[in-house]
């Protein structure tokens, strides 16, 4: 095996109740990361296609998961790698993610699969600090492991798989304005009432016991957010309206997926999806603000192979 | 129908990661409940024994549970409650949602079980509401639910229960000092930091999924407080070397039971469960304070019937 395509997914992080551990993988929307095996040790990007990024493997955070999964692996050839991005940055859902965890992936699978795809994750979270400042594992754990994943404690790699409703389908629509991971941070306040812990903790665990009991009244109850979604949707066009009309549609819960400028719904059920993407178009056709709509279900999978060589 | 007996069990309500929403069922440990038929309508309590508690309907906690779930039901009878208190009040293991729990439990069975237990909570919660000065559901939840319960929301009665792996026993330790709920709440802080509060979350989302995958190391280390142990602790004596000696000897994890002063270690066996009982009596043989130790199963049932007439 030389050569090796992989489909590279976008992820939901947070999910309103899970901020910074919550995270899932979606379907069909992703990069396209494809890796090379060469003589000469050491990582090149030898193409970038779908946006403008770095090719310095020091700053594109694909080169950087990979030269961190090198530093701790001996391997005796070296690797180009090519970056299809089908998710744009800034996007938030998980874009730096799905080329982090893509090339550690597509490396991984070429040399032998000495890691698994869990162990995979402390590579890909290198290239996250580098895009967001932090080691923060959400979007990538939920690239790698596929389905919902669920971070205890990222500095201690301790993160792991929640089961998966197979009804759950997910609508996204993308505002295309930038919103810097970073600088939605900036916004948030440091300080929080010990009530707002409770809640935030109370919908986390139901949601997850929503997930186990396949209780989609509960996973629907469960996504609020009264800590980080007043602060974050301001940077967001018309969110309350796009809620509204998600809830009322018939939407589980809607949000801010990752740090925005994202907002997800998620439902039970494609019908509703797809009607709800119709009905967030409407809201965004009235309003001089280019967007993506996705509609996807859960994918349970991660990463997936397309071609081998 | 006209008299019951029932045991009544005591509660771990917190369980570290989950501050007012997380509770579990103990067995052996709890109040016997009598209640009988009399032919005038209304509440009467005639007998107390075991601790020194009022008889008064409107302060008691069995009274004022009992009186709440009349209120809302048409029955042409009233009823004598006994209580035998076998959880000293201030005990942190839910003495109050005991007899709150066991009095409405043991009506609702005598006029033909109109309500499911899960219906009762919030005719027992308005008994905690005299105790705690707050409607706190983690308790009494667990009392008549049984096996670990969750509160999303209390004042939207939205509880339910957990998953239970079988292999779980508490250890718990009870020092002879009185906290009141009401001056353990006083000690907190109302503000926490982000980072806590993303802390909290990730652990009782973790414990959770641990419950339903039976995933004991999971569960374990999901068992932290950073937020409430810090604070309430201070009021515990010897709380830092029962914790030591707990996890040492192979507890998965130890906190505050409910608001304190009794201490649960959790532990996969009762083997486990036995030697951390004999190690905590070892730290309190040394110091001048009378203690009860319990060693419990989890009791999945909640409230059993002992007796009918």
């Amino acid at each position: 095996m030389n050569e090796i395509r992989v489909f590279s997914p976008a992820t939901v992080a947070n999910l309103s109740c899970g901020f910074d551990i919550l995270g899932a993988c979606l379907d069909k929307v992703g990069d396209e990361i494809v890796v090379r095996k060469k003589r000469e040790r050491g990582i090149v990007i030898t193409k970038v296609t779908g946006q403008k990024l770095t090719k310095d493997i020091n700053i594109n955070v694909a080169g950087v998961s990979a030269s961190a999964l090198l530093k701790e692996t001996d391997v005796n050839c070296g690797f180009e790698i090519e970056i299809h991005k089908g998710v744009k940055p800034g996007s938030g859902i998980g874009s730096s993610a799905a080329s982090a965890a893509g090339s550690v992936f597509a490396i991984n699978q070429l040399i032998g699969k000495p890691y698994s795809n869990k162990e995979l994750i402390k590579f890909a979270m290198e290239g996250e600090k580098v895009a967001c400042g932090s080691l923060i594992a959400d979007n990538v754990a939920a690239a790698l492991l596929g389905g919902f994943t669920f971070v205890r404690d990222g500095s201690a790699y301790d993160y792991f798989k929640l089961s998966t409703p197979s009804e759950l389908v997910f609508t996204i629509i993308h505002p295309q304005i930038e919103v810097r991971t970073k600088d939605s941070r900036a916004i948030l306040k440091k300080d929080i009432s010990l009530k707002q812990m409770t809640e935030q903790s109370a919908n986390i665990g139901s949601f997850i016991a929503g997930l186990y009991t396949e209780d989609y009244e509960l996973i629907g109850r469960s996504i609020k957010d009264n800590v980080i979604e007043p602060l974050r949707s301001k940077l967001i066009p018309k969110f309350n309206e796009l809620q509204k009309t998600s809830l009322s549609n018939g939407a589980l819960g809607c949000g801010i997926s990752g740090s925005g400028p994202s907002v997800f719904a998620l439902s039970k059920g494609f019908s509703t999806a797809n009607n709800i993407a119709l009905s967030m178009k409407e809201i965004y056709d009235k309003i001089d603000i280019e967007f993506d709509i996705h509609v996807s279900p859960i994918n349970d999978i991660g990463i997936k192979i397309i071609e081998i060589k």
